[in-house]
């Protein structure tokens, strides 16, 4: 890997925006940048709503939030400066966009530009670079990981996802373990439903819960898997007659052999649109219908993603180191790299922070490794545990108030008075 | 209140049973009846899957098991001996049960019955108090109060019920910093369906989450109120609109006008079944049919109530409180009553335990005050919150692994061995 280096520019600001969907740890990343930054004299502007707010020209100036406030940002889950789900067009499609971006930077004096996202934002960043070269501009633009999917390439792993990986293996523990008191009179099959449309590692971080044919979950469904569903029941059938009840963890993204969601094939609302999201309604159906099994389904949705109060130790520790390493990266002057996460051993887990270029990150896609679900494609593989077993250990700190409840932050975000007219009017 | 005592059975062996639906602390309260029993020298037996295991004479030797592993108990969610949704029918009905049961405890020496559950397990041990007299058989029957409904008469509040509202206000601050942060672009009203089919006590202690007209959750929907339409849409808009965003908890026993569920009023499943649960997604389609917002929505089922990871302290150590209670109250020789949680002070929280007539509870149910919810009918009063507030505080211990995964213990539930033919054979 090569990433660009120039030397550092002189003086300006630092701006900061998170991007996408919204995890457990990723103010854990701002407090990272900002804690950085602050230790190197430079100021932080953060994007109101992620890359709008440098479209809008509405900025944050985080130097008005203590030192406690931002300390806190460390265990306040959500975008602290808000996100957005905003991708910038191409180049050639939407070129105004980009020069209104380095308008902005340079109106603010911001000279080096941290986006915190998945692929979408790794390639944004690296546009961004390269149209600040095309028009003179002095921009240093570093992306730094973020997304409970992790599917960005090149890193080992994405901060936000050990968090919703030990959330959701917690979850598979503890229910489970209601469904096994119950499952004489009540309850035989409980269906855990958990991101991931495209990729199944939230479904696989289940499989940490327990290990053993017996041990829930029983069923792990991947959308890496057509949907067999002969083999789905006869493996909840021989689950329940062995063990007495059967834990199924699903995937959003469950398909059929046609492709179609199972979410979405079939089941229509009361105003008759196609059923609104929810393959574990769908599946516990099935279950009734062929197999006459009493069910229970969850759908924790934003719950997994949010779940600050069970966050895993060593994510919310990838989170802040990224962050820092984005400073450091870009008052060194580096360009269009992201820091990443190099596992250097699985026992005792090890890693360490590397940059590598967005060149090699943007737009793509890291897949499941084929050898990580087992042969009857319906649980994790050893190498699997190995992969996900380190990535939820440790219980990240947090305080809790007197009230019983997490003491999250709240910032002032104070903005920045504007200097340009309004983009697009 | 005046409790029948009698002189103390000399000796003998105590049976310990969970009924209904299981919590993240009831096995705190088997702790505490183990742990008190042993301190006096008692021998505790427990029922397999509750009455079902008394009936069954499938009882399980509690000395067995290490002091370490009884510790466990008290962190550990679910039922760790199986609980049962098993209503015994009236002494007219089935009488041959009730003499089922004494014939099981005259086989193996019980002298002391102690039956952990809601309203109906207090009319089970009232009948078997009852009837163990008439058949001359001295035993006395201990309720001893579970359930996250927190509908049983007379105590203050249910062991089980702070620690699902505690989960449900963190699982509402959460999510509402997640859909915050997403609001601009992305989700504008996210839904949280909890528990509570008759009785919107979970419901209402999401309000603890926040204060004030624009800090989530903005709306609650409680079975109390008939569900009314306009006034809901009327107030999604009007938040969304102010607040840039909406939280929404609604309890899983709304209704209509008409007294149908809306989680059953006119959705069908793929199969033509009336929709198999969930009022979020029906008030979701709602949302997007009727105002055009974005939403999301989440149903976390068995999740909530066996979340011990997130378990309230005050909740954990009632639970704990209420099983040692009532093994004193055994072992002095009261009969049909259950310790009770008495509230003597507000703020300072103070409280006690005291025995309850389980006639004063068997079969009653405990409505939420109407004073609890706002005049709007959509969120919880200042009397509410100072009855909510002190059952979610503080954060129960809990050892977590080096795998990053709660300490949560199996017993090995070893059998008493048989004495007596099967039953109804």
């Amino acid at each position: 890997m090569s990433p660009s280096r120039r030397s550092p520019a002189a003086t300006g600001n630092l701006l900061y925006a998170q991007s996408g969907g919204v995890t457990a740890v990723i103010n854990a990343t701002a407090a990272g940048v900002i804690e950085a930054a602050r230790g190197k004299g430079v100021k932080v502007y953060a994007a109101r709503n992620g890359i709008l707010g440098a479209l809008r020209e509405e900025l944050i100036d985080t130097s008005k939030e203590s030192a406690a406030a931002i300390a806190a940002l460390r265990h306040t889950p959500g975008g602290a400066f808000g996100s957005c789900r905003y991708k910038l067009k191409s180049l050639q499609d939407n070129r105004a966009e980009y020069e209104r971006l380095i308008e902005v930077f340079r109106a603010h004096d911001i000279r080096w530009f941290l986006y915190n996202g998945g692929n979408d934002s790794a390639d944004t960043a690296l546009k961004l670079s390269q149209i600040g070269k095309a028009l003179g501009y002095d921009i240093r633009c570093i992306g730094v990981p973020k997304t409970v999917d992790n599917d960005l390439a090149v890193t080992d792993c994405c901060p936000g996802f050990g968090s919703v990986a030990k959330y959701t293996a917690i979850s598979t523990l503890e229910a489970s373990l209601d469904v096994a008191s119950m499952a004489d009179t009540s309850t035989k099959v409980f269906i855990l439903e958990v991101m991931g449309r495209h990729a199944g590692w939230i479904a696989a971080a289940a499989g940490l819960a327990g290990e053993g044919a017996d041990a829930p979950p029983h069923l792990i469904l991947f959308p890496e898997n057509a949907f067999d569903e002969a083999a789905f029941l006869a493996k909840v059938k021989a689950t329940v007659e062995r063990v007495g009840w059967c834990t199924v963890v699903a995937s959003e993204g469950v398909r059929n052999a046609a492709g179609q969601f199972l979410a979405e094939a079939g089941t229509r609302d009361a105003f008759g649109h196609s059923q609104l999201g929810g393959v574990a309604p769908v599946l516990a159906a099935l279950v009734k219908a062929k197999l006459g099994y009493k069910y229970h389904w969850a759908l924790p949705d934003y719950l997994q993603r949010s779940a600050r109060h069970a966050a895993s130790q060593v994510d919310a520790e990838q989170a802040y180191a990224v962050g820092k390493a984005a400073v450091d990266y870009a008052l060194a002057g580096m360009n269009a790299v992201m820091p990443v996460i190099v596992r250097t051993a699985d026992a005792p887990y090890r890693w360490k922070i590397e940059p590598a270029p967005l060149a090699k990150i943007a737009n793509r896609e890291k897949k499941m490794p084929k050898n990580f679900i087992s042969r009857d494609g319906f649980g994790i593989t050893a190498a699997a545990r190995r992969y996900l077993a380190p990535l939820i250990r440790g219980e990240a700190p947090l305080p809790y108030g007197k009230d019983g409840l997490p003491r999250y932050v709240r910032l002032k975000n104070t903005a920045v008075t504007k200097k340009l007219m309004a983009f697009g009017r």
